[in-house]
């Protein structure tokens, strides 16, 4: 019982997709367990679930009585804990390339059209519909140009971000890639993004992570 | 001459404020290369500095020819190329705690307050300086508020956030907190991570990253 993994997910969430892909890719079996970011004004937000994460955001990955939080730190953990089919490079110059691009997205794209800063937005400024797409699109396009340009201009860019196995860097770009499409971004205008993305999808952890195979996805 | 690290740098980036610390905590010495993100319509977004770092964003750490971008992913390079002195604890737990606090602060509170999302809101929306500035402490307030109860809930934080000894999530609380003292955030109001910043400070690795210790604070 001690070595159970729970994860607290949401299935539209872009920060449990990458710990989703992440424990697939190592093969790790997990239970989810659903927080609802819009039903009852946030499932996140209760008092209950602030003990789990005082943050108030998915997701925590439970491990026996750890609750471990932020996905890029609990991507580490497993790395470590579970040091089989690694999610890290190993040299330390790829593992500091892997991790930049997981960074790029996971710091200065995601944050910026996560849903509470939507809803900051929408409540507190009054900001149309059409204005907060077009900021949504405007983070991801740009942060996509310099992914883009970083993938293009190294020669360790392989079949993934970072060689020939998936690493950090692809459990954080799928999913930002999924959100891009929600937002109506043209992915094909980055097509070693847009590669990238296709050969990940074909492996089995990273399609059985995706949105729509989730247990919590709307009927 | 190949080992010789260069850190493009600005003197209030908050993100280049961590590498600082973390360099300084290692004992390894560097040369900073100023780009200024006001001057010229801001040094980083020219083409020449988009060929150190597409993003357009500071900190980059020149290691002989190697170009590494993202401050977190530069700390963790450090700390496997320079074992000594880690920044890092050495347990898979206290590991993943101090990534998840240090990934708090700059995920989910930095990137919100960033110069270019300040100036998106001045620029394409009109927002006045109140308004951005009550956007700022909000999230200030909020993450703070998270990491508080993250540092009183657990056994772990000592004199610093994990320990006692100063780790990555010290080396991006401080200049957090200087960004909070910036915006008017009253940080008493967070009397543990107010205990941890006294700490910290008294260090000489901490008091030479600060920004007024820097060679390119104006006058």
């Amino acid at each position: 019982m001690s070595d159970q993994l729970r994860l607290y997910s949401y299935w539209r969430s872009s920060a449990a997709y990458r710990v989703r892909i992440g424990l697939n890719l190592k093969g790790l079996p997990y239970e989810i367990v659903p927080i609802h970011l819009l039903r009852d004004g946030g499932q996140q937000r209760t008092e209950e679930y602030r003990r789990i994460n005082p943050q108030g955001l998915v997701p925590v990955l439970q491990h026996g009585s750890r609750q471990l939080r932020q996905s890029l730190a609990i991507l580490e953990y497993l790395d470590e804990t579970w040091p089989a089919r690694p999610l890290l490079p190993t040299t330390a110059r790829s593992r500091q390339r892997a991790r930049a691009l997981a960074l790029a997205i996971a710091c200065d794209v995601h944050p910026l059209n996560n849903l509470r800063v939507l809803q900051y937005f929408e409540h507190e400024w009054n900001v149309p519909q059409p204005e907060r797409d077009a900021w949504v699109q405007h983070w991801i396009n740009e942060g996509f140009a310099a992914i883009e340009s970083m993938l293009n201009d190294h020669l360790s860019t392989g079949q993934y971000c970072e060689g020939e196995t998936p690493t950090i860097a692809d459990c954080c770009l799928i999913p930002q890639v999924y959100n891009a499409r929600r937002f109506g971004i043209d992915v094909a205008r980055f097509p070693t993004i847009a590669r990238i993305e296709q050969a990940c999808l074909q492996l089995p952890a990273f399609d059985l992570a995706r949105p729509e195979m989730q247990p919590d996805k709307p009927a």
